[in-house]
């Protein structure tokens, strides 16, 4: 229970800190990174849930449904860490769980020596496609914005993206 | 750089394997879900990069922010972690940070025994805006948005926000 009581409402908060502090002329961009925050916070946290009886992370599923959506089902880690556009230490280390427990597999590449692959198994795609449906049922069916703000909200982040080079 | 040329877009190629797989009626919150993911990655990467030289992460910032604009420099450790959002076990961790380095310190409440308070030191108010004048100049002064999709995308958000009951 929030002390402010049911309305209260931190960004709203800080967006008037921000404009009495007199830096009225960037609240708005301090508004729209918290609030990408929060989305983020409340996303991520309804994602996991769903994912926690999988034994997945967010990250782990990702790289599963990359290699589940692969021609062969195998990826070299590199190729992996650019597609997921995330650090080839993170891939690297989500990896390793999975191959823990039996998800992947990492086997050398057929004819290039110096390159690992990495190849979902068998267990791995049955578990990514439980996980998939799941996912889909319990997070991506409604995530509680109307087709015209969630179309906003994804036209918005493609601007930002560009911004920071994505395309 | 990308194997698949600068124009690559992992979201876009993630709709795609999502309608051809069957599940084209969850694509687009599939699609909402990860650009929210991308975004956060995009705009913290900003946020933490600006805040680096203060040796501070963004969740530290916002505990010295939020102490900063209280009436005393000074909250109990769980009215923090509400204005926060965030879990008291994650508040308190910010503080220990914060306190090695002399920007906070924990002090008993005058009053109520039971309750410890955190207090922004007169080395953490100057940090604090520093970073902020940073952050304002860095960050939020221009995000990559013009003024209307910032807004979409606030407002986007307040509605995802009142769906997960943040309001």
């Amino acid at each position: 229970m929030s002390p402010d009581g049911p309305t209260f409402d931190p960004i709203a908060k800080a967006r008037d800190n921000w404009s009495n502090a007199g830096w009225g002329d960037v609240a708005d961009g301090m508004v729209a990174v918290t609030s990408v925050m929060r989305a983020h916070q409340i996303l991520l946290a309804r994602v996991e849930a769903a994912l926690r009886p999988f034994d997945l992370s967010f990250s782990r599923f990702e790289l599963l449904r990359l290699l589940a959506f692969s021609r062969t089902g195998a990826l070299p880690i590199t190729k992996a860490s650019v597609r997921l556009q995330v650090h080839v230490t993170s891939v690297t280390h989500a990896i390793r769980r999975l191959e823990s427990v039996g998800l992947v597999e990492r086997i050398p590449h057929p004819t290039d020596g110096r390159t690992t692959l990495v190849r979902i198994t068998d267990i791995g795609r049955s578990t990514v496609e439980e996980a998939t449906n799941t996912l889909n049922d319990d997070v991506f069916a409604d995530i509680g914005l109307p087709a015209d703000q969630s179309r906003a909200l994804v036209d918005a982040i493609e601007t930002l993206r560009r911004s920071a080079g994505d395309f």
